[in-house]
């Protein structure tokens, strides 16, 4: 339990702070071009930059995208093809990410995600399994992402107001 | 590019609005306690709230967070034990996620994370290799998730401001 004992310790000093915090969501290569425009049909995201890799490399016929930042709802994900060696350890750590949408209509949100390409899994459910305890039904994006499309719980709305 | 196409004629509509998008962490059982408290004391998490799950497991002599909702900056994540089959399915399709927190002082983050128990990945790198385009440190917590801490770019400021 050594993390508790440095976790008491360090919350006497609460020192460094954080203006942002995104879901970085890292795409075989050279997919995240598509995966943008997923994520734009699916959910509606805007794409507030995007920056590309200044190489292109030779095996690749389009050029490969470092960061695009899409902005979904008030929160932002940025979204990469696996790059380099730093990309690539990234992506062997990990094979997709879980990320909560909520949402007033869940059942239009789950159409317009599958109708983007996005597949089902299992049926809506409802009260304990849920990140927030209301509704919800879940999706797995063509890029190996879940995402779980939840109503807006009342003790949701309390703590997001 | 069926994707592509479907884009087009749904982006004519803007029909689902999102309220609220939240990385979801999937801690393996019972270890989302202890995960609770790691973001705590590596980022400064603020615990929203907590669900603890309503069946306490025979096999498990603590019992399982259902969810946890934890504030860093002014984003929201989620944090769950893997609990029941629903859960085993997300866990299964993921291994971790990658989370891009942006600070001030990446040093004295990647110091206060490392202290709290995360293994940093690689040296601080600068410029391209970033999700933002400035100084980029990289931890690996000990539930499986990767975590960039980037400075704030000048890019990064504009899209937040």
């Amino acid at each position: 339990m050594a993390e508790v004992q440095n976790g008491s310790e360090a919350e006497k000093v609460p020192a460094v702070a954080f203006t942002a915090l995104k879901p970085w969501l890292v795409v075989d290569a050279p997919k995240a071009s598509d995966a943008v425009q997923f994520y734009k049909t699916a959910f509606g995201a805007e794409e507030l930059s995007r920056v590309m890799h200044p190489k292109r490399k030779a095996d690749h016929e389009i050029p490969l995208v470092l960061s695009a930042e899409l902005k979904i709802g008030s929160a932002t994900i940025v979204v990469s093809d696996t790059i380099d060696d730093s990309f690539a350890t990234v992506k062997s750590a990990v094979t997709g990410g879980v990320i909560c949408l909520e949402t007033e209509d869940v059942e239009a949100a789950l159409v317009q995600a599958v109708n983007a390409g996005a597949t089902t899994e299992g049926e809506i459910s409802e009260g304990d399994d849920s990140c927030c305890g209301g509704r919800v039904g879940k999706v797995k994006d063509p890029y190996g992402n879940i995402w779980l499309i939840c109503s807006s719980s009342k003790k949701c709305a309390d703590v997001e107001a």
